[in-house]
């Protein structure tokens, strides 16, 4: 595929900004969130610094770009992200509305320096049973939560997205 | 499986937090994080009330308790769940370290009234060509993008997690 000097700019901004936070003491990973050929929102791994395990650069790269364009949806725009995202991060990306993802670095290439995404989408894929981390359904209280479902339906006010 | 009165309180404690939330505008959905049987951090679905996509109930819960216990790994904690964790939510129980889930309703009740959450994880499980939201190498820049990642193996100083 062929890319133009803008698209390329966007990654090597990603890119600078992981190299960067290597240097500040955080992981290897940006992220640029680009509307129609501008930088609204960017991101790096923060996970140790700010003591936060959702603060991937993708994720962070959602968070100010809604932040900065005043919505939850994302639906007209691109991420350039230095490394193919991990489950977390594609989900947000899935939950953002972002139709396309440009990225450099491998899942493959992150699990070789013990970032291993790889094993959360392995994890991800089997029927909840059959994880490591166990999921335990409480059905004494099931009717009690399913009035959050109920009260949510009935409520005209709400903000479906 | 037999509950003691204080793992009921905790799930009622998130389903208390989910319909709360949804006389506040929010979605229906509460989380608990606990720690040595003590509430350390709690979230709601706040994503269209702060425009964050991320801000589900157990992301949420997992940035408050790193945050009130100045840490980044949470593995020593369980969490209760008003619903079954979505995938975004799911992967940061994963990276958060977090090895128990206790939850009440289903994905296939939150399908049904419109939080779907299960075509995600059908996404997920999909190799990543096969996905609606498309994922484009770009393979010019890889080598640049690489730097990023010889830089963490040779940082002395990293924090690796």
């Amino acid at each position: 595929m062929i890319f133009t000097d803008i698209q390329k700019g966007f990654m090597q901004k990603a890119i600078d900004l992981s190299i960067e936070n290597v240097a500040n003491g955080g992981g290897p990973f940006g992220a640029v969130i680009v509307l129609n050929d501008k930088v609204v929102g960017t991101g790096v791994n923060r996970v140790t610094a700010l003591n936060d395990p959702t603060a991937h650069a993708e994720v962070s790269a959602i968070r100010a770009a809604c932040r900065a364009l005043g919505t939850f949806s994302l639906a007209d725009c691109e991420i350039y992200t230095s490394c193919e995202p991990c489950p977390m991060c594609l989900s947000a990306i899935y939950w953002s509305g972002i139709r396309k993802i440009y990225y450099c670095n491998t899942k493959t290439e992150a699990a070789a320096i013990d970032f291993d995404d790889d094993f959360i989408y392995q994890e991800l894929a089997k029927p909840a049973t059959a994880r490591t981390v166990e999921a335990i359904p409480m059905e004494e209280l099931h009717d009690d939560a399913l009035k959050a479902f109920r009260a949510w339906e009935l409520n005209p006010a709400k903000t479906a997205y």
